[in-house]
């Protein structure tokens, strides 16, 4: 009976899961050691905690609820994104643990800061999961997942192998750059994953009354908490009040710039879910810099102005020239803000620049790191594609794309209850 | 087309949110420096961003889904709320810091005790909101945040002229006033807008089944991060344990009367919802006093009666004496726990001073600051209304209000995609 | 008219619960005083506030949302659940105060951790409540929770008592034992209610698209907080890390089990849901003991995979052979993953203690605390099953089981509005 509806999954994504599962807890008891921080530092234990504790709300349930408002996709949206989150996250402190951390003999000593690092490298993931949300299986994702952390963490060993900067520099990029490399990664795969034949089944891409409130839930959570994520190197309230306001900046924008584009004078709750998160992601690239609270305004301002465009007139023509089938417009809603953050960190930091020489080499630098991080990503990206392609994942049919009905059991098919 | 189904908010929501947001930034650009606190108060920092992010999650969260019980209004109500709220937020900034605290050179220098305080002047005007949710327009919504801010910070200006209080007091009167202001200014601006002809479209202001978990799940927010807002004056264990009990017993006090005042012994969920608030707002006005947990009980305790009760017969008669069509309820929520809770105030301050004389001055000072709350509020209220009945604004039509459609663009509307 | 649906609870519910809620706030009027920690512990106040937090969200929130899944059952899930959870607070206050702290001249002082022992008590009843959700009344409900918190707390009082564990182990007993007695109280409380007349109502028991969704929202709230849960003692990195990669490692293999042994290759919800936080509670038995990541990840698994299994195949048999229709799973979800905590714990303390004698000392106490937690909870179960069979307090007529309508007023069933 299943076989009519969907390739049944239980074989592979049992063995993959609980392959993937023992192997990480074989290497958690051979090779990861807690490093006891004592008790003499309570403060910035409880200081900590908040912070790990907001960014993980960010990724379970954030992330989570951001694409439940596809009609008939809501289970699969949050379910597969706490699978695919509390897989990442693993994989992301043992792989950090050993390629961009000190460890003697093997062994890898995790602290609080081990895993906000690896909640940050996993919402890399969230992210480019987003472009091929509703037409891989979770097999595929699980495997998608391994890859982009493993991309992501080979990304950052090669700008600090190369550039050799500082830590403080070091974790700024692992946060500006997430959305930057997740959004290309995902961009490259779903393009190599594209299928034609689901073109006319974009109705169940569509949101509907009560699940674009869900999303707004998810949508709201991230919004509120984005600016624990940009304060995660250093709780100063430079980087919390520009981050707060450019955030504000953008929820006005994103109802303004939607209303005015739309050729019926009406407000696309999708647009506005996805880009009044533009101001957090661009801001981020600055907040080290403690910009005045207007700079950070009007980088908002503008990250709004151009994501929400894009989504508008962008992503139909990105679907028809490149076949790039976005589900939830992660190009627009995270690569657009994110480079334009990076440039604005570049003139910022210009400014304070007097010496012509240092400045072009500075420039230089800077672009650099952009450029790997973008190389790495599409390289990446199209390897993951490839080896998706392939029939042996048994990825849904055409007709059963953006379809919880594939993968969960559902009350009227169940017989024995 | 569109027009058929309302008027087009393309020109106008687009260039009054432009304006201001633009105006804002200008601003902020010329007028706003951060104040930064150094780091040596750590601890003080946590504990304030602590307390900034539960009124922060409250305002955004818990009122935005506080209005999406209505059953075909879920979007408007949840973003309307985010764009309000985030206009409101910097507009109380910067008039808060011109007003109400000491400025040289047209410079405001703010921290982040002035974005809580901001976001408290902010919640008034989203208590407020909830008269006028499903008959207004967004542009007619920006305006009325704008007014109402502005009324809210003069009133606070004006006690503050007149009684110089001191700056705990102060603040004091900015917590619990803000409920009573709110409400009352909503009323007014409400009666003003009345449409007599939308009075057969009441099915749309009514619960559904899913809708109505949405608005727990807001009210939920609300009621659990209450404790919070209390105690954002100094987090002392009294308050929060006041608060804390007081809103216990208001739950359960909420669902014993609604059930009892039914005629067919059933609990109204709309009911329940608004009134089980009552205890905190109430006791928010006593909290500085650190009354024994008994008297915020008894306090949380008679709220919830008179909310509740307010809710089933009092609702009723306002619409058809006075023309005051109340979307949420706020009167009967937000106005009538106030006043009770203004009152006990009073009643405990009194036990406490001895001497006649003084005594006398304190009850005439005390019902000043009460009056002058309730005089500016309705009429602030009332230039605001007669404001917002312009047709310029282009309101919904009678059939349009309470629905999303008139706003958000819905998928079987659109035509290219 | 109403009496045609079901037995109108007017009289009833708001007799008990006005009668409660009175004597509650006489008995805080007489015996209940706050004890002021005064201002120098600022920093520990921060950090128990902030811990306090957690628990209140899952305890309203989490728990609240957790029976939502329930089609026809989200007002009552939610609603009920705030009510017995809000009697259940000061119920425990009042019982724990006066059983298990000392008092002079019955005078209780309460502080900020006796609000979270309170709540930690509540949650048992919630986790009891699960078993018999759907199928009772709000006043059975009110008495069951009374009825559970006091024999939650005379066990504690027992076992206290018998073995005079330090404060230490006397509060970790309360964490690891709340879900065993929880889901063993509400076990027998269930058989004894048993309607064999409901059994072809079960479409009502099922998932919905977007009810789903609702528990995924409660779940995540619960499965997010839960490190805070078991931290709750002292906030140690290892008690959270370990808490942290259990769940990661439940959630894993709860969908990978859930695949596995479906007939037809999909997963099922219901089982992901209350299977992904059996890893938070076995290893909450086991965080005092400092284990070490890989530890608590393999508890993880297993306990998941005991309790998934249990979902599978163990409870359609309790159902037939006992009578036991346990509506949300509790028996599987917190009864199996809390005993294996406990066994887990056994063995690893005995592999820490060298000298034989002492072990077998060990064993045996460890073992009689858990037998005289069986215990209680069974007979305080039957107790209670049998008090509420009882016709007196107008259960809800069969074919109004699960059902919304029996309790709540909807919009199409009011006449005058």
């Amino acid at each position: 009976m299943a076989p009519k509806y969907a390739p049944s999954l239980r074989a592979r994504l049992t063995l993959v899961a609980f392959l993937l599962q023992v192997a990480f807890i074989v290497i958690f008891a051979f090779c990861v050691k807690i490093e006891d921080d004592g008790k003499e530092k309570v403060q910035n234990f409880i200081y900590s905690y908040a912070n790990f504790q907001d960014i993980h709300v960010m990724l379970f349930l954030g992330f989570g609820f951001l694409g439940t408002f596809l009609v008939r996709y809501g289970f699969s949206s949050s379910a597969f994104n706490l699978l695919v989150a509390a897989m990442a996250v693993q994989w992301a402190t043992i792989l950090k643990g050993f390629l961009l951390s000190h460890h003697s003999n093997w062994v890898i000593r995790i602290q609080l800061k081990s895993l906000v690092d690896a909640e940050l490298c996993a919402s890399s993931t969230l992210v480019a999961m987003g472009t091929i949300h509703g037409k891989t299986n979770p097999v595929q994702l699980l495997i998608f997942a391994l890859i982009e952390v493993t991309g992501f963490v080979l990304n950052q060993w090669i700008i600090q192998t190369l550039f050799q900067p500082g830590p403080q520099t070091h974790w700024l990029y692992s946060i500006v750059l997430i959305n930057i490399f997740g959004a290309l990664f995902g961009m490259m795969t779903s393009c190599l994953l594209f299928r034609s034949k689901i073109q006319q089944k974009f109705e169940k891409e569509k949101v509907g009354r009560r699940t674009g409130l869900f999303a707004m839930f998810g949508t709201l959570f991230l919004w509120m908490f984005w600016p624990s994520l940009n304060a995660a190197l250093g709780r100063n309230f430079t980087a919390i009040c520009g981050t707060y306001l450019s955030l504000a900046v953008s929820a006005v924008t994103a109802m303004a710039v939607s209303v005015l584009s739309s050729s019926k004078g009406k407000i696309n709750l999708v647009h506005v879910q996805s880009s009044m998160l533009a101001g957090g992601i661009a801001v981020g690239a600055v907040v080290t810099l403690s910009p005045a609270p207007w700079i950070a305004m009007t980088i908002g301002f503008c990250a709004t102005l151009l994501s929400t465009l894009g989504f508008r007139y962008m992503k139909k023509h990105m679907l028809f020239a490149f076949d790039f089938n976005d589900t939830l417009g992660v190009l627009c809603a995270h690569a657009l803000p994110g480079i334009l953050g990076w440039f604005a960190q570049l003139i910022l930091q210009l400014t304070s620049i007097s010496h012509n020489l240092i400045a072009v080499r500075f420039v230089l630098h800077h672009i650099c790191i952009l450029l790997i991080t973008v190389f790495v990503s599409l390289v990446m990206g199209s390897i993951t594609g490839i080896l998706l392609k392939c029939s042996f994942w048994k990825p849904q049919r055409h007709n059963k794309c953006y379809d919880d009905q594939a993968y969960w059991e559902f009350p009227h098919l169940l017989v024995d209850k």
